[in-house]
């Protein structure tokens, strides 16, 4: 299943090197149920309201088709990713989602300790 | 450690309910070049090899066509990580990546603080 195509010269990939260790990431793992009414527009608003988060700091995301997506952000702190999860319409999604769009899902909170970087010259 | 517990048939996602925090992760975010001769081998013989290390507990991965790649491999504690850092074979798989199969990515070894898990009923 390796259906890899080439890759656009601007692939989005969050530049981490610009922010130093000790930040934090949350990695949103999910499995999709068919039933994505409303999907992509929640979807999209919360990336955008998540960058009003103070100590917000990016956003990578993969999708495999029909299988795994895994969203990885990066906060300033600890406290960034409170206000984040506090957040009403953030919650509300949540709620929805629970109901109708993931079929399962992990969410792990993590301080990175390290981090590199690689770009081909 | 209490990581053999059956995974669901249906869904391709590491259940991390069995392994309790602190555990680290280690987040692998890719962009492709256009060379991709001998990824796929080398990409599941890393897999096979992986699962060798004592304390390695479970692998995700999710590829966008065509964009970013992320894989999220978990081990009980940093010294895990230290020995798949340390492996001949997958620091020659690195060599070859940095060389040919890789346009950019990052690597963040990160400490899980708190964990969720949903599965829907």
């Amino acid at each position: 299943m390796n259906d890899h195509s080439p890759v656009p010269a601007a692939a989005p990939l969050t530049p981490i090197g610009v922010f130093e260790p000790p930040y934090h990431i949350v990695v949103f793992s999910t499995v999709r149920t068919e039933r994505q009414d409303g999907y992509a527009e929640t979807n999209a608003r919360m990336e955008e309201l998540v960058k009003e988060i103070p100590g917000f700091l990016g956003l990578d995301h993969a999708q495999t088709p029909g299988g795994l997506g895994i969203t990885v952000g990066y906060f300033r702190d600890a406290d960034a990713i409170a206000r984040w999860r506090s957040d009403d319409e953030h919650r509300a999604a949540q709620r929805r989602g629970m109901s109708e769009w993931y079929e399962r899902y992990t969410v792990q909170v993590a301080k990175v300790e390290r981090s590199q970087e690689f770009q081909r010259r």
